[in-house]
């Protein structure tokens, strides 16, 4: 493994750390990396190393070229110096792809407390748009105000290009209040963002990766905590796609949950979405009158249903009356429907 | 194990079936187990099988006495039939307790979709609550009446006497938003209900336990969906207590997170639910000019933080400020308010 | 779930039990089960409770139809009653296969302590073989004399029609010394069959799951050992195939690592077993004279690491020769020689 | 985290590369670290990086300064060449240990295929004994030769001095006999060394930590094979002691089963060893004569059963005959017998 460290803003202090890595040889099929970027928190007063190098380790065991950044801290912190400091570290890495060997189109984010409202950040306001993020005990909301006045609130930044997340937190944090959590899922929902989100029951802020190295023993905390690591590399995997022999396989998940804010229609919108289009709601309405009209029993049971059946997906209604084959055709007849 | 099924309702075909396990003997310090009560699926119209007896074993296996509630389905479910099923079914297993070996205050509910609904009912608005409740993939808010018309959003209702919840389910179910679960969970969060939740990054709805014997193994669906029915089982160790020489031990989890709803005011009370009150906002206020005065460093970051303090409990600003050994007697000054 | 007792023997005490789960319906695909009999431990003398119901939870959470022998014990237990006891009850399982939903041939027995002894007795020298065995700190050598001194050892019984094996034990087991599992594994190794074996670093004699409702949680033992309930499933799921669309699927692992003890020769035969037959040694030479003529380099390494290749099969030596395409010529080949 | 790397023998291109993490500040209690070192397989022929840096990464989450040595390879491998340069890097480390914040007796070894057979020597026939040893599909015994002529079995040479040893291995490894694991574990257990060991019913030689980005994922192998990388760490913890507020805590397993190599005779010493000499036996027998004619009944049990009394420590079957209060005075007793 190599290492090297890049100084990115000397009068602020800003270093970006690179674990970088071979490949080829014996790591057989592997031609290239997926890579995170490692954010650690500090209330954006100081860099805690509890959550630099030991987050590093689990990522690069699971094949990861890893780097983490040391943002603008305390008097250099005035916002959007994080923020810019971020952006100029995903420009570097995404730049120097071939020659770290590193895929620049996966790679994530993670930060943690305040280094996670610098990730919620990257993931809705920068420039450069990480390809995921990983929110552990982010300060998301309002309540960044109590560690940098400066900073904005994340949540309502929330937008369809947002990628997607994984969240994970404390019920019981002591810092950070839970709603941070549960209103930045709100607006990932909102905008049919993918995500993942594991809250445990109790434990203290802070955790990080909850080693007994890391986190002295006698801490009073779920035994799930620890969890997260592992499932957060799983997640990885279905985002970006697992290891396979013609470099990274397809994905098994995708990074928006529906089709509503794509540049057309198609029958994975949901209802709701198509049926706010008069000239789609049209198409739907004389197609299920006709289905009605032709005997179809399971018809009748959806237009019952409406409240319920707005929020699914056409694709799955479509299931539901067992008549997906007609997918195809719908599609093409909504790909004319112009979308404003 | 003996099994035993109770009719509770020959008329609308309601059922109790029990598994109960021995005590005593060679399950040296097993005098009484703790309980569940499983409420299976199926859009109050049908009974999800896949959602009952497999469900049981793994509550058989770690120690617990379990029951299956048939409860009102189709034409006989019309609301308020099978809350009022559960409510019967839990005074029958409560009254029972001493027969069937059971603690009468550790025993909580599993509902799955609809049932997931009827068990969000039952922690939220039934006569005999449960100590605990676990919400598989449930529609809890108004997309009820997609399933069940005469049914009530569960959101709404939840108070400060609702138990500890545990969410599950998959961000891309095709049938019940997600924001059924991201509700419910910023309802607990307002009244400081315990919870844990874990929204998985895809998959179907019903998946049940996800075994290879019940969910068809072509199902596309996040590698960590099955670990819910493990985690579940640690997180009832968290608020019943585990097995230990004297019966269940003390838990190791609080049902509440703060006293904020308690009777009395105590300093593991929120700065916020303090502040209201006008004598109590005056002791801390008074507490912390005082502090100031006398050149604690610590508690001027504090008051300069005022939004972030205000939703700790004034015992984690204690620790703050490195004052942990004042609570004792701001707890004995906090009790003469009288709380309105 | 269905229970039902069958009396096998009134007078020596003899019962089945057999917990009996659906088959169709919801549980799509799910046409039989596959099955496992579980052999409870107690010395001969008594049958150990903690061994029986605990240990049917978790075979029946992951789909299996579970049987629980109470066999012949203490006075009634002279050898080889304990075995006729099992024959009978594997034949009463067997025949009833089709109206308990089961799969014939997919029979699995587990034991602990002297239960462990009975299965591995059924393993090496009954009438009617199970289809694979679990052996929990099994007694499994002469020390078996300890508890009843008819009893044989199994080690010497064990033969190449032996099922394969899955082993777990204490390396502190405080009443079966480890030699019992370590030299049972050998003669497994001998015979060429598959096993799977976990011995974890210190524990008592006799924790069943170990669940912390049975096994005392002062209990010092590796925090390792609850995992072979899981693990022994997930084995079961390589060695008898996993829940698919169309019923079991093909196991994943073979019941014999080599082709050594099969009715003819094929490359899936070790070189050692191979040498040893004129007419198939004569075969290799010729063929490696052959090809070493010829310039292959890698064959040159081969011979000069006789020891090694001796013990490798003909087709992994054909693979390491970057040959592999050579296997159907030499099986026909093979397939001609008289195998005495 | 730093990396050092030093060159033990320029002439035989050794090396040891260091990951040295730090200790203190925010790693609250962390003063020194445990450590590990690696031992990578390939033959004696080449270094599978495989089996350097990708196992490095995981005990460098768990906390442990880490280091690989790159032994003396193809024409330098002559033996003991690798094993003299094990023992200086092990001497090198040890003399280091302040300097790089380790624990001098807390560094295990760990090695795969021919690097497990240098592990294994290192644990039997080295200067510089490790403290713990991980041998991973290791060639232990004679079939070493077929690698490297001149290397010794490490079968033979374990004694009451070898330490503690976690072994892994496939039960189909294609290239290395799992005789090899059996036979030493039956040598381990001879002379009471603990140890713990897996053994996974298929998968090929050379998985490493089987992680997807190193073992091309069409491999055919054991779901649980991936398990050894976290079961070691948690064996270590066992071994070594945990993390704790005063530093490494009291292990939960001692290096010896019993005290039968120990300096003087005491009740964890096995009954079979105390037999052997004749004044410990007498001792016995007349305390065992006096219970059985006092009463005690739990006593004819135990001399009926001489067999499986035999191999039991002395300190269980005081246990068994519920006399354990009587361990103090028999130990007063043995340690006044002179051991020869």
């Amino acid at each position: 493994m190599k290492t090297e460290v890049v100084t990115l803003n000397k009068e602020r202090n800003v270093t970006l750390t690179a674990y970088l890595q071979g490949v080829g040889g014996e790591f057989r099929y592997v031609t290239k990396r997926p890579a995170i970027l490692i954010l650690p928190g500090g209330a954006y007063q100081f860099c805690s190393e509890r959550e630099a190098d030991p987050v590093a380790m689990p990522y690069l065991a699971a094949g990861y070229q890893v780097f983490i950044l040391r943002y603008s801290l305390g008097e250099n912190a005035a916002w959007p110096n994080p923020l810019n400091d971020y952006d100029e570290a995903m420009a570097l890495i995404r730049n120097n792809a071939e020659e770290w060997n590193l895929y620049a189109d996966k790679i994530a984010v993670i930060g943690f407390s305040a280094g996670g409202h610098l990730a919620g950040a990257a993931a809705t306001m920068s420039k450069n748009r990480p390809n995921a993020a990983i929110l552990g005990y982010a300060v998301l909301g309002e309540d960044v105000k109590g560690c940098l006045l400066s900073a904005p609130s994340t949540i309502e930044a929330v937008d369809y290009q947002t990628c997607p997340c994984f969240l994970f937190s404390s019920r019981t944090d002591n810092l950070v209040p839970i709603q941070n959590s549960i209103e930045f899922m709100g607006a990932l929902a909102k905008y049919g963002i993918s995500f993942e989100s594991h809250i445990y029951s109790f434990g203290p802020h802070g955790f990080s990766t909850a080693d007994s190295s890391i986190q002295p023993k006698e801490t009073k905390m779920s035994a799930r905590i620890p969890d997260w690591v592992e499932d957060s590399i799983g997640w990885l995997k279905e985002m970006f796609g697992d290891f396979g022999p013609a470099g990274l396989e397809v994905p098994a998940c995708k990074a928006r949950v529906n089709d509503d804010f794509e540049a057309q229609y198609t029958v994975d919108c949901t209802m709701e979405c198509l049926m706010k289009n008069e000239a789609a709601a049209k198409l739907l309405n004389d197609w299920m009158t006709e289905l009605e009209q032709s005997g179809n029993e399971m018809v009748k049971g959806v237009s019952g249903k409406a409240h319920l059946v707005l929020k699914m997906k056409l694709r799955d209604v479509l299931n539901f009356v067992r008549l997906p084959q007609m997918a195809e055709a719908l599609n093409e007849k909504l790909a004319q429907i112009e979308k404003k």
